[in-house]
């Protein structure tokens, strides 16, 4: 099957390899040039404008999206909008916002265009290991892209399927992020407490790599924390420092949203803008509020005076 | 091999047949006649007193105790006591708390027998899947246990290892429950939340048993929840009431004691007190507090008269 | 001075009066009759439409709506418009969004009328007690309402203050209902406490009468505390459900926004909504997957089957 | 009454002096000079042994130890008890966890000595506005010293009250610090979000000063927030670091113990944690958990190299 891949970036490079080595002809699109250097040192064709993507594809055409959420997506649907035709099929396999998808989907409706949500997971390692695809919006679209999800997927029965309509693909992306947020923040927790008592568990390098085989906390996840620690168990030269790009935040306000209770998803995201915030006024503030009641004192900021 | 397991409980009794499918010679101990039989029905040999298990032990003894944690395991040393000989290794298989382990250890190295802790995850799955082995005491003592270590972990070469000193095999199988509660709260909250927006993702068995393959959140806990929710999507017929087991709490009380926040780990705990009360006072007093001073109304526990 | 009060529920009834008693005169409005009654019988006068309101007021007008947040502001403010003059001044004394008040001071600025977002605490006993009045928007309309605003606080020269450009009244307002949520939350959980405590200190009620003299928990809410437990010290009848309205959302979407950590807020609001799960789909499938892992079964909904 | 007074820190010196003023006769003790000394300028008597306490005092003893919680409280009772005679009353005005009260309580009236646990709050503003305390063990001996309460409270009438048996004071007090941990994390938080918008609400100082008059909000901590705010509105050269004291602890300890979800008090507890956790591990694994997944990169503790 033909697919234009939309972006270039590890993302959109890595699944286009995947799609060809699934048998199918991806060509590729990104207005840089070494992104285009990377795909075609796999192989793989790419173009640099829209327009010679679009023509490069026989309709009814198949794009793809992998292109940052938010403002980046609606700039690359109004560049595509005057060069396709009813019946193309348009996916989104970025991290956007569901209710942006719902809008989108709608939108390009008007004009006989199907819009596909595609919530992908599997991060770098998808090029392997393949990735899992909820799939989003109309279903006789979904069936007719089939060839293509099962070529992305770790295996073309499983990993993979159409969830439900327009919206459902990165509203479930959304909270398998939330979820994410969740289990990450757990080990974390965990092994910072082990951390501490390296007299009794000198080796924690040792001990994620254990619980990996039969333990009830085996994950993927924790694949990857063992090779972490393993590599530099005392995390030397990281900072605590922990970004958080969006679906935490969306995943919680969902949640306020439908009166669904989720401390814990929600503590993940709020632990990361903590991780984030040098000054900490509230704990200032918290000091300034002991002394004044209890005369305990405040740590201060400023170097003891020499003698 | 030739190892006397105390206590068999379903634990107890699978591990003392993983023991025997690995060539070894498991010789059981329950006093109740139907855990005796059950293993008998398995073709395991078992006795009824701790003196005839320990007849029937060769010197230096190998004893395996699967017992409920606190009171049990005391007593169950107390009895063992007069009845070993220097030399004896007495392993605590079970979900001690790890200063109770160190502090029975020191009491029986006074007699020259060897404790160890041996932190056991894997539930009903490890006859089937293997065991997860966390060891701790004397490395010699663990180094000569390592065939039955071998036998019962999912492979010889994985899933156990020595992890340290007296205490740090149930510590760190304490910290391996605290993040399994982490865990477990965190794919119940994406759920709850999933189950809410049952109009655009209808079959959340089904995305369940999507993220099983490729997705980040893939894990053994994701495996059983999708396996849960296939056979009963809705939940039905189960309380929302969740006990905890005791390893949640310490690990909670240890972070504290060493100062590190764990605030996902606490939360999850919280809930599961939450889930168990049914009065919450907490929630009356503040539908109290609002009426007081917003004169909001309280939503009444009474039914409303009728016409 | 003269002001129009545009909805007389408890809260625009209440501040009509206590501007009367300030020595100012107040004009209320409300399409419900009932509402027009009750201020009647205070001696007060009422209309009943908006162009009866402004023909009644000399320019320049200055009216204060005390009106539900969202839509129901909206729809006033448009009835609004074509009866105010340039050099008016509107006040919403609500609980809006700060957004939005910025959105509509605006908008109305383009007719030259002047809109002031004025964050309003103190309830039911503002009456007696005075109301604490956060105004934002244009700094001189603010002084030229000072009148008004020294008879609503408690004293004239306290408890009222322009706290900023427009919208800055709500966004106080917004924080310190945030702050409430925390302080409710941290009563609430220790006096839920202390109630599985009975055998130890029985009087709860007595002893929050205790700590409102002399204590570091002091305040009005602890006031108002003593007095809900005095009256009913088991809290019988109110059922443990907790309504929320709006700023506490506010404020934890703010936080995040923001990138402030504010995890008790936030946690407090995530009570309220657990308090009004009755289903709470998460304590099910946590329920479910310890049975999964576990065997430790589930507690069932349904009663146990008779004899 | 007399009363010898045992520990002349700020607390124990402060209570000395307001009960001299209610005329009463307190005698101190304290072995470090100088706290002798500020008593003396005080015009207040003391000693420098607690055998001339003892000595000095007239059956049937009044003692009131104000010392820290712990080990000091043991060793002054293991010295005072061969001092002391059947019908003398000791009290323990400190913090001291409310099991080892209970102990001592036991302990002590084995030798007929009747021992009081007296939650005594209001920190270094106690001597001007009067102490709040609560009173635990026996009735008869709290009745008679009524008039040292009705000395130290705010006002006779109020601000103390015997609230149970042994053990209840200091139980009552640890929630009372609870709560407080709550209330001063809940303002902390509210400031902290405020503090980020300074272009809306420049003036924090102001708003709290504002708040005290009227609001819901209104408390003796946020007066002494308004204070603290007012003179450091930046609160610049303190660092924000939260120290704890003890009773956070025992209450979320007690809260588990309990079953009752505290999760406010908790978080406040494990928020102090946090601020003393120069290092954080586990935003360190966050961040390299997110890099093995998702390639994001790390941001790096060692500055940039330069050109």
């Amino acid at each position: 099957m033909q697919v234009g891949m939309i972006g270039l970036g590890r993302m959109g490079a890595n699944m286009a390899q995947r799609l060809q080595q699934g048998g199918h002809e991806a060509i590729g699109f990104d207005p840089v040039p070494e992104a285009r250097a990377r795909l075609a040192a796999e192989g793989l064709g790419s173009v640099d404008t829209l327009e010679a993507l679009a023509g490069a594809l026989e309709a009814p055409r198949v794009l793809w999206m992998m292109v940052p959420a938010g403002a980046p997506v609606d700039a690359t649907i109004a560049a595509l909008q005057p060069l396709l035709s009813p019946g193309d099929i348009l996916v989104d396999g970025g991290n956007s916002f569901y209710k942006d998808s719902q809008r989108r989907a709608d939108a390009l409706q008007q004009q006989g265009i199907v819009y596909l949500d595609v919530g992908t997971s599997g991060g770098v390692w998808g090029l392997a290991e393949g990735y899992s695809l909820m799939v989003g919006g109309d279903a006789a679209a979904s069936a007719r892209l089939s060839p293509l999800f099962e070529a992305l997927a770790p295996a073309p029965d499983r990993g993979w399927g159409h969830v439900g309509p327009s919206g459902a693909g990165h509203f479930a992306k959304m909270i398998h992020n939330g979820i994410e947020y969740g289990m990450m923040q757990a080990y974390a927790e965990g092994f910072a407490i082990l951390q501490r008592r390296a007299d009794l568990v000198p080796d924690i390098a040792g001990l994620a790599e254990l619980w990996r085989h039969g333990s009830v906390v085996r994950s993927w996840l924790l694949d990857l924390t063992a090779q972490a620690l393993a590599g530099n168990p005392g995390l030397d030269g990281i900072a605590p420092y922990v970004p958080d790009s969006g679906e935490g935040r969306w995943t919680v306000a969902e949640a306020i949203e439908l009166d669904v209770a989720a401390p814990v998803i929600t503590q993940s995201l709020i632990e990361r803008l903590r991780s984030r915030d040098g000054e900490a006024f509230a704990d200032k503030l918290l000091s300034a509020m002991r002394d004044a009641f209890g005369g305990h004192g405040v740590k201060s900021t400023r170097p003891a005076a020499g003698p």
